[in-house]
């Protein structure tokens, strides 16, 4: 990128001051305008401010420009990179790449690779699923960070409600591939479901083509978000279950407990199944 | 970077003919030496082969250059980041500012403040420990994916079986903060198991200089562990605990259910606190 073009895009994203000026240097070199009450809330950061970092390279300057994607297309790539590079880099690298492709720098110098960490909810830990991992990270990545929290939301919570996957390739290796409910966005219960529901052992040849369609999934879900948002037109559909709102009217942040740091999730039964809605009364008595 | 600097760089990293040559492309132009089999068997990619992204600049091919960093000293600015940008970014850009102060490029191309994505679990969803996935996320740029994956591993065991946070700020705004064993990799189990041992409440003062301590002490451990892998003296300590090994036995891969896609773990009862060693006989009965 030229200087001339480097102004008008710092210009444009609103860095021109903070990139001069370096202001809210904290640790290092780091500008950052997250608003400092929100770890104590529970809360991610909400602030829709530029992000910059003071004396460096644009390429560190957030968000990086996003123009509309085709979903299937997109969803596509997922597919065929999970097969080498595993969930969390076929989530990320395969909206990269497409904006790469479209757009250039500064997605060109960005090191794809090594997203692989996230695979088998990192390094075979089973936490978080790898495909959420890679889409919120890319996420934070193109859209200012209250638009990339609506999305995360909105993905996060369309992946523990919905019967997945629900991506078919243009010329499947395994035909009637069941779908389930994850009811979690962790790697270890989202599977451990789809092999309950399925009959399937994780070892399995259908549960490895479950997790590649599941990313194309997720991938499709995400780019849909992306482009309604990258058009004005995003809306939220999905709400926490009354379920997770009645736990946490006890223990969430602000309330009696306040023992739960967690402002959104599609389950609580799933990890303590014995809480039901008697338990509250049950534990006063 | 000039050219020959550049060619020099990916002569060294063994990403010459790599780049070069484009080999191994798939579903773009990701070259990933990813075993096939690492899916199916419920692993992490466990190559070492340099990563390389075809026809790209320099800055996409992995491992980026690691040179011994002072393990308090990032632990420290880890800390500070925490309050402005959150656990994850915190955990990340705190090493990775360390390697752009020591090295420059690649490091001054990396847009970190990405990585508030992970802050509370992801965007407030409670799920993976944001200064482990900061610190995993690190470990896969700056070292091959054998290496990563030990870290990444002997991290993990740590962070769930050992008593945090084990840092002190040099001039602590809060003194006889309570620590406590998370028994998870997951940001709500870590925080909640906090709040009971120590009688804080998740919106607290205490809670929140509590996860900043936290983000010092991992950045602390991650930068240790990088420094003996690349001094070739890293040795794993921790092995899976016989309650997890019991487990996967049954449930593992290649076993008689296989129905848990997971190959390391500090804990199962935590979320299944039912099932201690009786239940198998229980159930077969």
């Amino acid at each position: 990128m030229s200087n001339s073009n480097r102004r008008q895009f710092l210009k444009n994203t609103g860095g021109l001051a903070l990139g001069l000026l370096g202001v809210g240097l904290t640790g290092g070199a780091i500008s950052c305008a997250k608003s400092s009450s929100a770890e104590t809330t529970g809360s991610s950061p909400t602030s829709s401010t530029t992000i910059a970092v003071a004396n460096m390279p644009t390429p560190t300057i957030l968000p990086w420009p996003y123009q509309k994607l085709d979903p299937a297309g997109v969803a596509d790539r997922a597919y065929t990179l999970y097969n080498s590079s595993g969930c969390m880099m076929g989530a990320f690298e395969s909206m990269v790449g497409a904006l790469r492709d479209k757009i250039g720098a500064p997605y060109t110098s960005f090191p794809t690779a090594m997203m692989r960490y996230g695979s088998v909810g990192v390094a075979g830990w089973g936490t978080l699923c790898g495909a959420l991992n890679g889409a919120a990270a890319l996420s934070y990545l193109v859209m200012d960070t209250t638009r990339a929290n609506q999305i995360i939301n909105e993905l996060f919570y369309w992946y523990g409600a919905t019967s997945l996957p629900d991506y078919t390739p243009a010329n499947p290796k395994i035909t009637n591939l069941p779908a389930s409910v994850a009811n979690s966005q962790l790697c270890h219960e989202s599977i451990t479901n789809w092999c309950l529901k399925s009959g399937f052992k994780t070892d399995s040849a259908q549960r490895s083509e479950r997790c590649a369609r599941l990313t194309a999934s997720v991938v499709r879900q995400t780019v849909d978000l992306l482009n309604q948002q990258a058009a004005g037109t995003f809306k939220a559909a999905y709400k926490m279950p009354d379920a997770v709102s009645s736990c946490l009217s006890c223990h969430g942040s602000g309330h009696a407990l306040s023992d739960v740091h967690i402002t959104n999730q599609t389950s609580c039964l799933s990890c303590h199944p014995g809480l039901d809605g008697s338990h509250w009364t049950t534990t006063t008595k």
